[in-house]
């Protein structure tokens, strides 16, 4: 009776760890999210049960409650219940709370680290989130609170030095750049990157002037990682737009 | 003649990508630091060349210039040159240094994303960089500049509400305090993880006011991670010390 929760990437299915594949194998029941991409279900063996516990358009999603509920019903049931879960489980991903719940249930844990979209989106378009002479620092959040409005530390992050990455940011990025022009930072270099690590990853480069018209284009439906700082004028940036 | 960048992981052989992996197996010649664990080196192929280039106490470490101009040099004469960083290549591993320096000698480059320290080593702690209800945010930086002074930046770390994640910050950790504490933050928790994902992996947790006191014990050789913020006090951390 065990919960392992893995980061299973950015998305391209070889990000995935060798420890997160090993975890796979000995699963009894896999829930995923709709991030996960779902080749990394092969992996585990074929009589496993696999639990789609996402949000899709349209339709109904599991509130994380009845997630809670269902790993321990499900690691009861079976034995050894695998969480996937997109990026890492611990940025933004609600996985200490899956843990802890199955922890109070008496449920073993362990948590394999995946590889974050914070740093990997950025760094496949070319952007590092650190550079000697542009970045000490990056600082990553997401663009709006659980109540939908746009996070207030965005100002914060605005007065800084740091790189800023804003996960789900492209809903509100008129409003983003609003707040660094509102500070005098209107040729700062902003990067968007969609659906990083897979073959339709796509970037768009600009700076808080021009970003919002830039992406405009955009449909915003799948998650995107907007990068503010020197670091995404990088010229080695991908020019994919 | 190309180079693939990859981040090694933090410390667990088997917390590399499967595209890591792939990349080794391929390999001409790899370059590697000191914080990669030398398992890794077995996925390359036997006759593959593998080139140390860390910085190792006692003895004098390679200039970044120098492995620039190997780089060029060995992907020149051997074809395929894996450069294996600890954690991934593009937070704070001068990856993107590299990265230019071979494009501009007209090599083709690639880049494989890796586990960071830190957002895993907080989580292999049990620790979470983000909670509802405790952290909406982290601020990721090394506690000291090029020059070995206390990073600026921590000061104006300190004011916000982030999570604060400082590598190699174990050295400095009073004057960390110190900033803390003169903004009244006496009680705010923190941790310091160290040897990550390892089996010799160690965690200390404390406060504001005793973390000093309690990382005293600690020889500062191998490089910790401190995790400043309310998650850092959370009940399931590990305490190993």
């Amino acid at each position: 009776m065990r919960l392992t929760l893995i980061g299973a990437g950015p998305g391209d299915p070889e990000l995935i760890t060798l420890k997160g594949i090993h975890a796979l194998r000995s699963a009894d029941v896999v829930l995923y999210d709709a991030l996960v991409n779902e080749a990394l279900l092969e992996y585990a063996p074929p009589v496993a049960e696999r639990v789609f516990v996402g949000k899709r358009r349209g339709s109904k999603s599991y509130e994380q409650e009845e997630i809670n509920a269902m790993i321990v019903l499900l690691a009861r049931q079976f034995g050894h219940v695998v969480r996937l879960k997109g990026g890492d489980p611990f940025v933004f991903g609600r996985g200490m709370e899956e843990m802890r719940h199955a922890q109070e249930h008496g449920i073993e844990t362990a948590y394999i680290p995946g590889i974050s979209s914070a740093i990997a989106a950025p760094g496949l378009a070319g952007i590092p989130v650190t550079l000697r002479g542009a970045s000490r620092s990056f600082w990553t959040m997401t663009a709006t609170t659980d109540t939908g409005e746009l996070n207030p530390e965005i100002a914060t992050a605005a007065a800084t030095d740091a790189t800023l990455v804003l996960l789900m940011g492209l809903s509100k990025i008129g409003e983003i750049a609003a707040i660094y022009a509102g500070l005098g930072k209107n040729d700062l270099p902003v990067a968007v990157i969609q659906d990083a690590s897979l073959p339709t990853q796509t970037v768009v480069t600009g700076c808080v002037r021009d970003i919002e018209s830039r992406a405009h284009q955009w449909h915003p439906i799948r998650p995107a990682v907007v990068v503010i700082g020197g670091v995404a004028g990088s010229e080695f940036a991908e020019l994919k737009n």
